[in-house]
C-alpha cells in the first residue's frame, strides 16, 4: 500500500503526527522522524525538500531543539507537517524519505534533563494503602488530597520502548526475616503511566503557573516505571523509593503533541477537598486527557486503565513541581503515577492486579503474581481524535532479562 | 606577590591543585582553570603554551570532557599541572595566565547528570530521629544500618557557590493545623555535605563494585542542600523528600580530586552489624576522608562536622547506587548527606542545632532558629596533605533571598 493510503481511521493518520528519532539500517546517523501509518517520515528531509525554515530544528538526533523552540513553533511545524503530509501535490517529493517502521531503529526521542515521578491516581493509591496499610483507618494518606505526591527519578536509566530489561537485585527482608538478604528481585512489577515532556524552561525562582501549562509541556509519551517491590518495602523509609525505580524507566519512541490531542481534552474527576489557590483548577480550561491504555503481557491484554481517571492533572503536577522556585529545563518529564481505574481489570500494576501476589493472574502461558524472566509487558493506548478519529499513542514494552 | 610565590603552607599550595571552570571579564567564554592560592591558572591555555597533549580537554566549557577521560588521563593532567606550577622554568610562561580569583567569575563547575543524596550520618541519623520519632524504641530505622538511604534529587537546580537562593514557598501543615497554608518555608535549613562527582560511566545492568570505586569518582566538593523542613515534614510520606529540597543545592566552585587527598584517607567508623558482600568493606583500602567542615553562618562558625565520623563512605554509596545495574553517567553528583559529629558543635544542620528551633542558637546579630532573609551561609574545609600541608576544599556559600 502506498504510504499516502492509509487505511481509513488509522489511529496514526495526518491527524496525529507524533515525534521521534529515528537511524537507517548501517548508519549512526539520527534524526527527528513523524509517524505516519506504520511508515515514518524523516521530517528534516521533508522540510528541507519542501524549503521549510525550520528544516535545521528536525535534523537533529534529539527532539531537544524542537522542545526548547516553544509553543508558536510547535504549532507552525505541526502545521507544516499536516499540509505536506495530506496535500498529494507534495507526496512524489516525500515519497522517498517514507520509510517502513520495521526497516528504521528507533531511539529514545529526547535526552532526559530531570526525571520525576508522581502518584496521581486515587484508585492507586487507595489500592496501595489497603495493600500496604490494612489496618489504616483511611487508604488515603493526609496529604494526598491536598498535593500531588511525587518524588525524583533517576533520568539516566529512561530507555526507549524496545530495551530489554535486566531483573535488579538488591536487599529485601520480610518481616520475620532475621537479616535482609541480597538477590533479584522477586517481585518484579510494571506501572503503566503517562509522561509529560517539558520543552520551554522556567528560570529557578519563578514558579509556573498552572494556565501555563501548555506553554511549558511540547506533548506526551507512554511509560513503564518497572517496580522492584521487595527492595522497595526494605528502602524507602524515611526517604522514599530509590533502586526498586531507578535501573530502568521505559518511555516509547513517540511522543504526541498536545496539540494532537485537544479532542480528548475532559475535566478531571470533582474535587473533594478544596484546593489552595496555586493548584484550583475550578475555572480553568478542562486539563485531564481522555486516554484509554491499554497493558498486555506476553500479548495478552490484562489491564485497560483510563486516564481520565486520574486525580492530579498534569497541569497541577507542573505549577506543584515549580511552586517552590524549581526550574524546569527542556527534557525534563514527569510522569503520572500508576494510572489505574475504579475497576478490577483497570488498574495499572501487578501489586494491584494479584493484590500483591495473594490472587494470580491465570493467563494462556501460566499463573503470575509478579514479572518471569523473558515477560514481555506493552503498554499501548489512544484517545479521542477529531472527526471521531483515534490518536494512536507509541507503544512501550519491554522484555524481562534474568538478573 | 607573585602568583606562584605562595605563602608556606597555604592550602590551595601546588599540592592541592582543585578543578573549576572559570571567564574573564567581559568575556562569555568557559574554560577550565586550577586554582593555586587566591589565583587560577588557565589550565587549557598552560596546556597549549607547554605543548600538552591534554590542551583540548582542558580548554572546555566544563570539566566534563575531563571527568569522562577516565583516572589514567587524570593523573597524567595532574602530574603535568604539578610540573608546571612547581618548576620555575615555566613560570614566566605561565605567568600571563595566572588570574586573580577576584577577577573572574566562576561557574558550575560541571553539568550534572543524576544528582542522588544519601544520608550516611549516623549521628545525624540519631538526631533526626530523636527530634521527629520522639516515643521511638530506637532512634535509628530498622534498615539504616544494612544500606546507604539515599534518593534522586533534582539536578536542574544545582547550582554554583555565589548564587543566590530564594526563598521557597510551599505548603505545610501543622499536626493541630486543619488545613495545610501556603507561603515561605519559616522553616528554611542548610545541610552540610560533601559531594561527589562521577567521571567514567558505567553499562546499564553492571554493578559498580567497591574496589572500582577510584576508576569512576574523580573528586568532590563541598555540598549544601538547602531544605524547607516544615514542606518537607507535610510532603514526604510516602515517597520521600520533593519540593523540600528541590529549589537549590549548592556546590563549591572547585572539584578536588581524589588524588589529592590521598593523605587524608582514614578507615570508616567501626561496623556494628555484619554487611552484605557487595557493601563489605573491612578488607579494603580505607575509603573514609578526613576533611574538617566548618559552618558559618553570616560569618560566624556555628559548626564544625567531621567527615571521617560518616558511617557509610563514598564508595559503599557508589556500589549500592549500582548494585541493582542502575549506570553511570559522567556528571552524576552524589551527595553524603548531613555530615554531623557526636558532639553538638558538630552537627551539620540547624535542626539538629537548635534542636527543631527549641535551643535558638545566640549569634552576634541574634538570636537564630532557622535562616532569616539576608542570612549567609558558608561551609569550607580542609583535608591532611602531604607533608604536613593542608588541603583547602573550596567553599560553598550562599545568600537567602525573600521568597
Amino acid at each position: 500500500m502506498a504510504p499516502f493510503d492509509l487505511p481509513e481511521g488509522d489511529p496514526f493518520g495526518p491527524h496525529n503526527l507524533p515525534y521521534g528519532v529515528f537511524s537507517l539500517p548501517g548508519s549512526e546517523q539520527r534524526t527527528v522522524g513523524v509517524r505516519l501509518g506504520d511508515h515514518v517520515l524523516d521530517a528534516g528531509g521533508a522540510a528541507r525538500a519542501l524549503g521549510s525554515p525550520h528544516a535545521a530544528l528536525l535534523t537533529r538526533p534529539t527532539l531537544n531543539p524542537l522542545l526548547a523552540a516553544g509553543r508558536t513553533t510547535w504549532s507552525q511545524v505541526r502545521s507544516s507537517l499536516t499540509e505536506w503530509v495530506t496535500d498529494p501535490s507534495h507526496h512524489e517529493t516525500l515519497a522517498p524519505l517514507l520509510h517502513p517502521l520495521s526497516s528504521v531503529t528507533l531511539h529514545l526521542p529526547f535526552e532526559v534533563a530531570d526525571y520525576v515521578d508522581f502518584y496521581a491516581s486515587e484508585h492507586h493509591a487507595r489500592n496501595a494503602g489497603a495493600i500496604f496499610r490494612p489496618d489504616a483507618t483511611d487508604t488515603l494518606l493526609p496529604n494526598w488530597k491536598h498535593l500531588p505526591i511525587g518524588y525524583h527519578g533517576r533520568a539516566g536509566t529512561v530507555v526507549v520502548s524496545g530495551t530489554d530489561v535486566v531483573r535488579p537485585s538488591g536487599q529485601r527482608k520480610a518481616p520475620t526475616d532475621p537479616a535482609p538478604v541480597f538477590g533479584p528481585s522477586t517481585r518484579l512489577d510494571i506501572e503503566a503511566e503517562v509522561g509529560f515532556v517539558v520543552g520551554v524552561p522556567s528560570q529557578q525562582g519563578r514558579p509556573v503557573p498552572l494556565a501555563d501549562f501548555r506553554d511549558h509541556v511540547f506533548g506526551l509519551c507512554l511509560l513503564n516505571d518497572w517496580s522492584a517491590r521487595d527492595i522497595q518495602a526494605w528502602e524507602y523509609v524515611p526517604l522514599g523509593p530509590f533502586l526498586a525505580k531507578s535501573f530502568a524507566t521505559s518511555v516509547s519512541a513517540w511522543v504526541t503533541p498536545l496539540e494532537a490531542l485537544d479532542a480528548a481534552r475532559v475535566s478531571p474527576p470533582e474535587r473533594t477537598h478544596p484546593l489552595l489557590p496555586y493548584l484550583d483548577d475550578t475555572s480553568t480550561d478542562p486539563a485531564g486527557y481522555d486516554l484509554r491504555i491499554s497493558v498486555a503481557l506476553n500479548g495478552h491484554v490484562i489491564s485497560e486503565p483510563p486516564f481520565s481517571t486520574m486525580y492530579w492533572t498534569a497541569a497541577q503536577q507542573l505549577a506543584h513541581m515549580t511552586v517552590n522556585g524549581a526550574s524546569l529545563r527542556t527534557g525534563d518529564l514527569y510522569g503520572s503515577g500508576t494510572v489505574s481505574g475504579p475497576a478490577e481489570h483497570q488498574r495499572g500494576s501487578l501489586l494491584e492486579l494479584t493484590w500483591n501476589g495473594r490472587d494470580p493472574l491465570e493467563l494462556p502461558d501460566g499463573k503470575r503474581t509478579y514479572l518471569e524472566d523473558g515477560d514481555v509487558v506493552t503498554l499501548s493506548a489512544w484517545a479521542p481524535g477529531p472527526d471521531g478519529l483515534r490518536v494512536g499513542l507509541g507503544e512501550v514494552s519491554g522484555r524481562v532479562l534474568a538478573g
